[in-house]
């Protein structure tokens, strides 16, 4: 299948995710709106899950790019004000609020935001190799720890209180853990 | 009505919405589970989602005491390790999972979701200010970003991730924010 196709069958997936929520998710709806025959679909993702999970990690819609400034805070501060960007608007931030809202009541789901997760946190290790490698970090850092606290802290704010992010949200939590 | 009664309406809310989903609650379900007139619970909530809402906030199955142990490190430890029991133990862990879950799709319920957290902060606020008040906490400190940080680390670990918090993971967070 080509790249191309395959991200807009992604890219439906998600749309329809966040417009008609996990119930209304359908691969027959994917299929009318990329495109792209339902059987074809299946043969590649046996299931809504299954393809809702590979969306979720390989899409552009939620794909940030690993920032390389030259330092960990840089890199930090670019890497949260990315995540902040995707969370607080549209169409990603109700991609993502949908797929959360959905994992939360689907074990095969929730599998697949773990490995999205995961998928993240292997490209944002780098940031933490990189500054190891400069002499910017102690080897003893926790790397998972300081994701876990900045993507955290971005969850709470703008998506369970529901409040808006101010201008130096990124600087200060970075500030805050480094 | 009696504050007894009332705390069964809510136990009862908040565990079908564990076991069935939010479509699955009913304020019929409730007033079965716990004995209530399907009337009274109406004439208190009017909603399905104002009763959800105001469960969350109000029942002792997600409460938690605000600790003093006499130090800004001890309490926001102390915090740490009961809001990380909540969230990775039944039935509250189902409860708040399930919670989100709704709320990503539910703007009415999202409004209870961030008074829980208000409700939450205001109780939060007084280890803060103790702190400032001993000279161990600037009073420019940002007390709701560091819950922001503390209370989304355990989120993305325990949650998103899917991860066991190991057994000194609230020291260690907390040494990361402080």
């Amino acid at each position: 299948m080509a790249p191309r196709k395959q991200e807009e069958i992604f890219q439906a997936t998600l749309e329809l995710l966040a417009g008609r929520g996990y119930e209304g998710l359908t691969v027959e709806g994917v299929a009318e709106r990329s495109g792209v025959d339902e059987t074809t679909i299946y043969r590649w993702w046996p299931s809504k899950a299954v393809l809702l999970g590979t969306a979720l990690t390989e899409s552009r819609l939620l794909f940030f790019e690993t920032p390389d400034t030259g330092s960990l805070r840089g890199d930090l501060v670019a890497l949260v004000e990315q995540v902040a960007g995707l969370l607080t608007r549209p169409p990603a931030a109700d991609v993502a609020v949908a797929a959360l809202g959905a994992a939360a009541g689907n074990p095969e789901l929730a599998v697949g935001v773990q490995h999205f997760f995961a998928d993240r946190f292997s490209r944002e290790r780098l940031i933490f190799d990189r500054a190891v490698g400069r002499g910017e970090l102690s080897p003893d850092a926790d790397p998972m720890l300081i994701m876990d606290l900045l993507v955290g802290a971005i969850w709470l704010r703008a998506i369970f209180r529901g409040l808006p992010l101010d201008e130096d949200f990124a600087p200060r939590v970075v500030d805050a853990v480094l």
